[in-house]
């Protein structure tokens, strides 16, 4: 448990392992830049110090964004959605958001191939 | 097990369950509509057809967004992140994305109260 005060904790769905998914988004450009989660903790921290905070699952432990990196996350707004169960957070990013030294993680990642002749049709479809 | 290229299979890491959290994000006006989660057959179908799938952990069953509700997703790309355990999926979103009628889920669940003295702190503390 943390200090999350009860009305906030009241609005969001933490899942069995106590996490709720945060997605950051780059307050200037828009970009989606990643995924992470939060437990109570890191979100209260997150609310309340002006700095990202997610539990990083594959250590097991506190991670304030950029701590070892300088791409630290400055928190500008954290919105969560109508179920309580995702988290959103509009940031400025420093440097970049990936660990690899990209900008996104999803540009590190890359595009999946799509079937883009469907999709023409489906929007065609739609009038 | 569904159809999805073992070269794509490859690059998602689906969770215990079989899922991966997929991401929404309006290509136009590049606003965060909503969290899903997809299974293989739901990102195959994604890929695929030009309409975006999820798998609805409530429902346990298929989901093909705006099937009922006329707020279909319209696929244009589909990126996968880092470490292969977050999808981001950039969609023409008809009508809105929220059930409740509301343009992003977000915009239903609303702001979390943040502590904006400390942003300007932390923005000065790093120049």
């Amino acid at each position: 448990m943390s200090d999350l005060p009860p009305e906030i904790r009241d609005r969001v769905t933490f899942d069995a392992n106590g996490l709720v998914p945060a997605i950051i988004q780059d307050r200037d450009t828009r970009d989606v830049l990643m995924l992470g989660y939060m437990n109570d903790v890191a979100l209260h921290r997150t609310l309340t110090s002006g700095r990202v905070w997610f539990w990083s699952r594959s250590r097991q432990e506190y991670w304030r964004k950029g701590d070892t990196s300088g791409a630290i996350q400055l928190v500008h707004g954290v919105e969560v959605d109508c179920d309580g169960d995702a988290i959103l957070v509009s940031v400025t990013q420093k440097i970049a958001a990936c660990h690899t030294g990209k900008w996104r993680c999803f540009d590190e990642g890359g595009a999946l191939p799509v079937v883009a002749d469907e999709f023409e049709k489906n929007t065609t479809d739609e009038g």
